[in-house]
């Protein structure tokens, strides 16, 4: 069930039988010479969407940028400042949590939104606290990267070995190949891939990963790889919700 | 173009031959018994990816929320504050500014946005110079109301009249029809539809349209319609953004 | 009555039969070479007290600086942003609506204003549901524009045409020169003013508009207009806050 | 010469002269029984145009509204957050300082006033250095309090001993009968008048402070009085301004 | 009694035989060529563990890093902004509220401190009014400044006369070196030192105070001295702090 | 070398032979019935010195206060919320970075600061890089924890095998009876103890987990067990330091 394709009155029915809700949790950054712009958006949103029709559960709108200030050096990254994550995620679960809705599960695209989003909810927590609903200390919410499931590693492991990387992998610009065939796209990627540097400030980022991998070959990726994936990732963060969900 | 299907080198390219980019902005709110809570989302997506390929443009991401404040007595809604707002547009256009980007064209699908969007792009004009990059002067930033073309606004007015009113228009709801016909929700509208009362905070103006409706009768709305509006909006607003993008 | 020439037993006095205040809005910045710096604030001031005059209103002390970021390439002016803008809104109805204000009228001087300050009071009504306080759903702001009283339009056009311009109009020259007569200032206005070019920073702007006028021409400004300004000003805004008290 | 009642090349001559420029400061604050609410405000300009005149230096609009917020359990006050007033201070100087000014003398009415503009100040010089405009290091922020003059303590102390207190003081008062002498109140007050009790939040200051004066018999107060503290006061400050600007 | 040596079980039952705390606030700062960088957090410390076990009183942990954004030339020196301060000091004293805690007694060693630390006290209690806590009219905060206290002032101009100054001074220097007698610092001072320029930017403090010490000969300090400052320190804070709780 | 006990020439010539730096950082919250409430800056600070001896790093004063609002609902815990952390944070490195610091190494002990630290490293990078300081790229900041190096993990599982738990752990506790063994607390500690629920709200927390331990038995802790958890912290730590300091 898609927020976006609700109506008012079927969210409310919907909060007599659920108070779950799927927020899918991207990026707008580079990944890579061939890699979407949108890839962790369009991951995460993919996934949402199955994990939803498998649960019956409701899915928000993507939000489709998150905390990649590292990645700006490089044309057509957009980024929110962490503190600004802060807010807009404060100003989501309110909303929502006013309505009813308890539990949130951010299913993300994006290992760099991980930190921003769990300083965000704490952050949240004590908002709610302090605004003295009700409701406020049932409100729980959770992060859930598909890119960090057991079974979609295990995968990217036997098919890419340590060429998956860990940033523009052959697994998440598979799953987008998968969504959007129609976009794979070609450029030459020197098999020469840097890896190993930690991630700082975005000018340093850029001057030790120049094409924007870091150790992956998305050469490798296929729409039937991202098939695969996306399988896996349903099922197993399906499974999740529903822990999470029936939940104390 | 959509930004979120280009990589990095095709964003470089692009920003040779132009310095504009489109941003569709909605947001998720209350549309009434029938209309969709993506609705402002949807029409303006639709249209900016239109005016895209009308006009070769890049098109960003959607922004799926922004300023419905007062629709959040209804749920479903989600809204920033528009102090969140001005943090998030801040964001986009400094990142996108430091890459090159300097004309910024977002067609919208809300009326409530346009306040805190025009306080956002002054901010931002300051933010910008105080940075002191040497692009800092040439960012420009405009909003694009589809639902004010004249156009658009001439044929609501023929074919609904009165009964467009000013929330959860027929002729919004007309366009998400045309791109969700599958999505076409049926439910009881009582003709006698509140309006005239302005909007302040969410209590309020729950208490004056219980139903969500200002003014409309949405039932009036066919997909075909949609499909009319649509291509009346993306006619005027690819002139429209040509011109911003073509003036010093 | 002026709230800054009462006592505060006066103001509970006052509040027993009205929950209405009258707040004075303006700008502190250029208005081309010969307009005075505070012109906004001196015409909302004077045009408030005559409103408040005529139907017993509470005044508020003149809010002299606003949202003028875009005139700040000239020396003199002093603009607020509008992040800053919308904390001073905040804590101004915060305070009062505490007391048991409830219906804030805001009488404007200033086009920059506008948009800030309709973000300010949705940002403003939700924090007061926030607060908790029983009076938050109460809570009212409008913002009347004085220069865009139909009437005093109406006689602008018939005294200046086209040459009213936008900025540094003969009209609000006039208020003014009606207001202060000692200060009436004479420089050379070259006949060709810059005009019709969009608002962007300050940068920008003042390459646009050297001298600052917006395609106008005050020099057809006398102290004789500027009386008749004020009184269609304060007879139509005076209907104005009436209305607005006597809605629910 | 009044900001306000100057046009903008009339600023940029006098800035070849001079960097200097006075902003008087009030604030919008119950002032018991019998005073102005706008009692700071009223005394802080008065004595600013005083000074203005006997030193020919810039008056900036007066500051209104200031940091009285353990007054506000009494209606009819407003006051900001010292966040909020710090990100106002800040907008201000940056404003002016990037036209040239360097030298900015607060006239300052209201002893709650002093901390917060002191903590504006060093974080302003500190933005200011952050931008790195050339004359950042130049900008130099006084706060000069009328009502702590040597000359105006000890005609205070002559003319009311004990009674002068500490709030809602017979010297204020004073001040504000000679400019406003149709806005002379009478009211019962109690000889009996709470003092001793330190500051805290706005409850506490109530309950402690029933009719809102702190120590202080305004009913001594003469508008030929308010005269004598004004002359002090404009002579004391008019030398402290140019010490200041003279200084390096 | 320390809040870090103790357990949450020890502070509940604190709570119910008293309500105070003591809150030492220091500073990060260059203290001139032989001062210690910690000057400021060290003394404060020592004498509010003194006052502590002398009253019986929970200490809290030492606020190291204050407002000294005008000695940030120096290196060494770490200062957050006035408004950073502002949101410390409100989730401090919100936290040990909700708790209990109604009396803040901050006992502090940097001047510079004083003016932000007021501020935040305002905006604290306006806070916790908002929040709705019942306490919250209860919650006093004052700072107490050890080297303000009349014994001290009175064996720093014996022993020391001008040669006290006002930053690095003998006085906190020697209680310092009683604290850390293992490191006494030696070094050349000039016996020209500067003094009598106030305080603005940190560029602007530097250049007038090249050395770093203000009006100070800090040779004269004795870990004797120290010893001696601090026993008058504690005595009077004691007195100051027994007062401050038993007060309504 | 600890930075409060040096001079600002001693830092000038420190920074000419290093641009490292580390900041121990802790927490001020309940650890369980028998666990020190300022456990984790104890511990942060004790090891960052054994660092610093080891590696001739400058440490700075330590940061006695985090993120650690899921335990407020336990008198005794003060927090700092994130978006004030990040504040904290970014003024803590930029005044050091202005210095000339360059490399960052924070020493923590407390899990809940993870987060919320890696968000505000990235805001400061983008802040730094704003700034346009020709050092902003080469700033880095790096969180080591103490409690996640291999050879602690590894020796309290051999000492605590299941009774190690989450928080209160009896290796934590050991370290704090190593550095104050005056201030080894007992108490009755139920042998059955809550584990397993996730951590969100304040409320939640205190509700799951009713004596503050997450499955640890801290009466295992002794002090030799400290001195042993001491030892290897700092010589996996000062290894780690070493290298971060090392790297381009």
């Amino acid at each position: 069930m898609l927020l976006h394709l609700s109506t008012w009155p079927e969210v409310e029915t919907y909060l007599q039988k659920s108070q779950g809700i799927i927020l899918p949790l991207g990026s707008t950054e580079q990944h890579g010479p061939t890699g979407l712009i949108g890839t962790d958006a369009i991951c995460a949103e993919v996934i949402s969407r199955g994990v939803g029709e498998a649960t019956q559960a409701m899915v928000a709108p993507t939000i489709n940028v998150g905390m990649a200030l590292h990645h700006t050096a490089f044309p057509g990254t957009i980024s929110l400042r962490p503190s600004t994550l802060i807010q807009v995620v404060r100003d989501y679960i309110t909303c929502l949590a006013k309505a009813g809705f308890t539990k949130f599960y951010f299913i993300n695209g994006h290992g760099g939104n991980i930190a921003t989003f769990k300083a965000a909810f704490s952050e949240t927590y004590s908002h709610l606290e302090d605004l003295q609903i009700p409701i406020a200390s049932k409100v729980q919410c959770q992060i859930a990267n598909w890119f960090m499931c057991g079974s979609v590693y295990r995968l990217a492991k036997e098919l890419y070995g340590e060429q998956e990387g860990s940033h523009a992998t052959p697994s998440e610009v598979a799953v987008t190949q998968y969504v959007y065939p129609e976009a794979i796209k070609k450029a030459y990627l020197s098999p020469e891939v840097a890896s190993g540097h930690r991630i700082y400030g975005a000018v340093d980022f850029r001057s030790h990963y120049p094409d924007g991998r870091m150790g992956s070959n998305p050469d490798l990726a296929t729409p039937e790889h991202g098939k695969q994936f996306y399988d896996l990732a349903v099922e197993e963060l399906s499974k999740g919700y529903l822990e999470f969900v029936s939940q104390e």
